[in-house]
């Protein structure tokens, strides 16, 4: 096996040095009854909750350039699972990590384990188990949390009426990846910080999925882009969409970088962008405003939910052709 | 990208073909509020239990020969996650399944999730959750549990007195696997195929494990070979060890197949056999051997617990220079 310049590490030595610090150490989380080194880890949930538990993966050169800064590898793996618990309105608070890798480069763990510790000490998460193995580089993190009893947000609440929100900006993350891959170049350097800073570093929208709860209809989080994901939410509500492409959310930088019919289509299909796609009873949506007002968080109406099924999309006043496909793997 | 000589399919159309199928399906598990298709499942626990969690990768060419048949793939990925549970002495309940593959290939998948499935269903666990993704062949399956609270088995109960047992047979799985990659050669065909089953197919001790909790005072499961295990047990206890290696039990298969010493060697070092490591005090041996005879499982005693740290190994009254070492990925 080729190993790093370094040296080559044991695969538990591994767990123990980058790893086993966490939350749980600081005795943050009492509900860790036993964490990283047996065969499992045992939790303890809070009573009147259910579990909720999800995994994402991220492969080298897929979802992330292979020369990526480590440190942002390990943000964004935690950062797609935490996402996911903000979709659910749940309160994350445990992971596991199953990363494979090439080799054991100690630099490379460093600035990973950093990226991965930081994120997770925000969200009180701590990581209670995990399995190294040498092969390609492939990090898959499952998240665990729970939410109260029968409170969880779901695609499937959608109704005729409702109107179709997103938190943030869209398509800054598919202008930063762009701009890390040289697809795009910026004369502005401060507008290709704040665009790549959007990919490397997404913000999971977990305050706001939890405080959504019993306000919004629906919910689920943007990482395949809109154009992707509006469909699922639709077809697990059994409802039609219509989205006004020109009430899109573009940031500032996104429009200093590239024109606007390009911004919009980003908007609509680059994904990566991890914030919060809602459905709201229109009575409610000022209940859902003052929530994204409350965490600093733009909150913007792009359309209304309708009878039938379908995406249909419009720009002043015509039909708008979305160029743009969802982001599926095995396309 | 490259796609297999079947038709490319869809990322969310391949978890729905060969996945959503489940025991969830059946209506067996009420537990499952919310399974395979929103950004997360929802799980309810019984009352007074705390959650079990556990994740488990297999490499291509690592795990298992990049050839094997996907079904054993399918059973193998879950049975190393399920045997985590068993050594835990928790009650397995839902699954998700991190799954990277270089190409969507029906004929693969139906092989591979024909394996997952029926073991899933043996052991009525429902896969609740999954991501497919495009890369080399890496599966990583977290496993969720329970257990009645405080009542789960670890490796940190062993005491200095206790005898230090091991069910099945060893060295099994990791003859399969020799001969499976011709580093073997059996003559008599009835033996190579018994003893690649065992590698193919590994019989995780659920019940056993289950059964055993308030009798053993420790437990692990055997994956890495009793060299690379044995001495985390003792670690986790604070205790030393003594194995006879004249007692490690070995299956009439193995011993057909190679001389005694070689067969010591397997059963020592080979891993891959997904036994269970128990200790228990000598008082509650005949308790545990009783719980192994219902379940038609033979329960071996192999040597006993010290003060002290370390492992020692003898042999007919002198010290065994132990030759293996544990699967360590990164060495």
């Amino acid at each position: 096996m080729v190993t790093g310049g370094v040296q080559s590490l044991g695969e538990f030595e591994l767990i123990d040095r980058y790893f086993a610090r966490s939350t749980v150490a600081a005795g943050k989380r009492p509900d860790v009854i036993l964490g990283v080194g047996g065969d499992a880890a045992v939790l303890r949930l809070p009573p009147n909750t259910d579990l909720v538990a999800a995994v994402d993966t991220l492969v080298a050169g897929r979802h992330f350039p292979v020369d990526s800064d480590p440190r942002s590898i390990g943000h964004r793996a935690l950062a797609v699972n935490l996402s996911d618990m903000a979709a659910m309105g749940a309160t994350p608070a445990w992971a596991t990590l199953a990363l494979t890798m090439p080799c054991a480069d100690a630099s490379w763990l460093e600035g990973f384990s950093a990226g991965l510790m930081q994120l997770a000490d925000a969200h009180e998460v701590a990581l209670v188990g995990g399995d190294t193995t040498a092969g390609p580089l492939t990090i898959s993190i499952q998240i665990l949390g729970y939410v109260e009893r029968d409170s969880a947000l779901q695609r499937s609440g959608a109704q005729a009426g409702d109107i179709l929100a997103v938190t943030g900006t869209l398509g800054d993350a598919g202008a930063g990846l762009a701009l890390l891959t040289a697809r795009l170049a910026a004369c502005d350097r401060a507008v290709a910080d704040e665009l790549i800073q959007r990919f490397e570093y997404p913000a999971p929208r977990v305050s706001f999925g939890w405080r959504a709860r019993g306000i919004a209809s629906a919910a689920m989080d943007l990482s395949d882009g809109l154009v992707g994901d509006l469909p699922k939410l639709c077809a697990a509500s059994g409802v039609a969409a219509h989205v006004d492409v020109a009430r899109l959310p573009l940031s500032s930088a996104l429009r200093a970088l590239v024109p606007a019919s390009e911004a919009r289509e980003l908007a609509l299909a680059a994904g990566d962008d991890y914030e919060l796609l809602v459905a709201v009873p229109p009575r409610r949506l000022d209940d859902l405003a003052a929530v994204a007002r409350q965490l600093n968080l733009t909150l913007t109406p792009i359309g209304e939910l309708r009878r039938g099924n379908g995406v249909t999309w419009g720009f002043e006043g015509r039909p708008y052709a979305a160029l743009g496909h969802g982001y599926d793997h095995f396309r």
